[in-house]
C-alpha cells in the first residue's frame, strides 16, 4: 500500500456523502484524519473559500492527499479505488465500477430531494407538502426502478458481488445506500426487497464484514439522522395505496431527458 | 488518434445530456454514429433491456465502442477525452476536468428539476406551482453560487481555459451549460452574468470554434427546447425581486447535506 496520510473534510454529524467515502477507507485499512471532527470546520472552510491551494472544491466532501486536493464523492472513490485494492484492475472494470458509483449518486439526489423537493436553501418544514406529493413518486416509481437495475447487475454477473469475483468499493457504496434508504423509507423498502434478493444479501454480506463491525462498533461511524441525505419522516414513507388510489394516476409520462 | 467506431446512443428530439458527447466527438473529429437518430429506438431499447452483452446502462446517453457499453455523461467523457487529446496528460488535471463535470452535472440536475421538482414521472402541467416555487431558489441562490464557482476557477488558474492553456472537454460542456441556462433563464442569466466576465468569454470562444461553426451549421447539432433538461418557461424564469420581496425570505438555511 502506498503512503497513505488522507485528510478528509466533510460536515461534521452527518453520514452523508463523507460517509461512502468513509467507508472505502475504513474497509481499505488505510490512514486517514476526519479533519472537521478533529480541528472544526477552519481548515475545511479555508479550502472551500480559495483560500489554500490545489484545485478548488465546490462543495464536501473533498480528500486532501499530499498537493492533490480531489472533490466530488465518485471523483474521490475512483481516485482511492486503485490504490488500495477495492477495484480490478482491467480498465472495463474500472468504467464500470465508476458507472455504478454515478447511478447510485443519482439516486442519492433523488432520495435527498424527497424531503427537499423545491430546494437546499429550505427548511423540510417549509417545504412538506410538496415532499409528500414527490415522496409517492419515488417510493412507487423511482426507488423500484433503481433498486431492480442492481439487482439486474448482480444477476448479469452472475456473482456474490457487484463487480468481479471480490468486494469492490461499489459493494460498499450500495451497501451504504440501501441502509440509508432502508432507515428513511422502510416501508418502501419492506414492499421492494422481496424483488431484489441479491441486492439484500449483497448488503447483508457487507454489513457482516469484520473490518467493517469494528468499523460500525465505534465513534467514527455516525447513525442516519433527520440532518442528513436519508432522513426517516414516517409521513414520506406512506403505506401501500389502495387500488382506488393506485387507479387514480394522472399525467404519467416516459421519462426522457 | 486510436480507431474510433463510436455508436451514440440517446433520445432523439433533444439536446439533453446526449450533447455534452456529441460536442466532444465532434470537436475532437471522431467518427461516430447517432444511432437513435439513424436506426431509430430499437437497438438503444434492446442495450437498457439487458438483451445485449456488455455493460448495463441505467439510462442513455451511453457509449458502445468495441466490447464496452459506456454509460453515464461524466463517464463518457472521461473516457473519450484523453484518446482525443481533449484533457491534458496528468492525473492531476484529469482528476480536476473529472470534478468539474461532475459540478456541471449536478447544476443540470438542478435546472432540470427546477421544471420537474416532483418528479420526472409526471408532466411539467403537473407541478407548475411546484416549479415556481422552485425556480425562485434557482435563480436567486443555486444559479449564482455554481456560476460564481466557476468564474473563481478560471481567476486562479489564471487560463483562457478552465483546465491548463488549451480546451478541454471541460470547457465544451461549461458552453453547453451556460447555453443551457441562457435559452431557460435568459432574465436570471442577464442579471448574474456580469459577475462572471471570465466565463462569459469562455462561452464566447467555445462558440466561435471553427469546428464547432461547421457542427453548429449542421443538421447534427439540436436545438434546446420544452421536452429537454433546459426549458424556457417564461413563468420560471422571474424578473428581478423587488426590496420588499427580498426581505420576506424566510427559512434560509446552510446546506449541509
Amino acid at each position: 500500500m502506498p503512503k497513505a496520510n488522507y485528510e478528509l473534510h466533510y460536515w461534521p454529524g452527518i453520514p452523508g456523502r463523507g460517509e461512502f467515502i468513509r467507508l472505502a477507507l475504513e474497509y481499505a485499512g488505510a490512514p486517514y484524519v476526519d479533519v472537521v471532527r478533529t480541528a472544526g470546520l477552519g481548515p475545511m472552510m479555508a479550502y472551500l473559500e480559495g483560500k489554500r491551494g490545489g484545485m478548488l472544491p465546490f462543495a464536501p466532501p473533498f480528500l486532501v492527499h499530499g498537493k492533490l486536493v480531489i472533490a466530488q464523492t465518485a471523483n474521490v472513490l475512483q481516485y482511492l479505488a486503485p490504490r488500495h485494492d477495492l477495484v480490478p484492475k482491467s480498465d472495463a472494470s474500472r468504467i464500470f465500477a465508476h458507472q455504478l458509483q454515478l447511478t447510485l449518486s443519482d439516486l442519492v439526489v433523488e432520495a435527498h430531494d424527497v424531503h427537499h423537493p423545491i430546494g437546499v436553501d429550505f427548511y423540510y418544514e417549509d417545504q412538506k407538502p410538496e415532499a409528500k406529493r414527490r415522496a409517492k413518486d419515488f417510493v412507487e416509481e423511482r426507488l423500484p426502478k433503481f433498486l431492480s437495475y442492481f439487482e439486474s447487475v448482480l444477476e448479469r454477473g452472475a456473482s456474490r458481488y457487484l463487480i468481479g469475483n471480490r468486494l469492490t468499493y461499489i459493494d460498499l457504496s450500495a451497501f451504504q445506500v440501501v441502509s440509508g434508504l432502508q432507515y428513511a423509507f422502510p416501508r418502501a423498502m419492506g414492499r421492494v426487497s422481496p424483488a431484489t434478493p441479491r441486492l439484500s444479501a449483497l448488503v447483508d454480506r457487507v454489513a457482516g464484514h469484520e473490518r467493517l463491525q469494528a468499523y460500525f462498533g465505534s465513534p467514527r461511524r455516525l447513525a442516519f439522522n433527520e440532518q442528513g441525505l436519508f432522513r426517516h419522516y414516517p409521513e414520506l414513507d406512506p403505506p401501500e395505496p389502495t387500488a382506488a388510489k393506485r387507479s387514480g394516476a394522472r399525467g404519467r409520462k416516459i421519462r426522457q431527458s
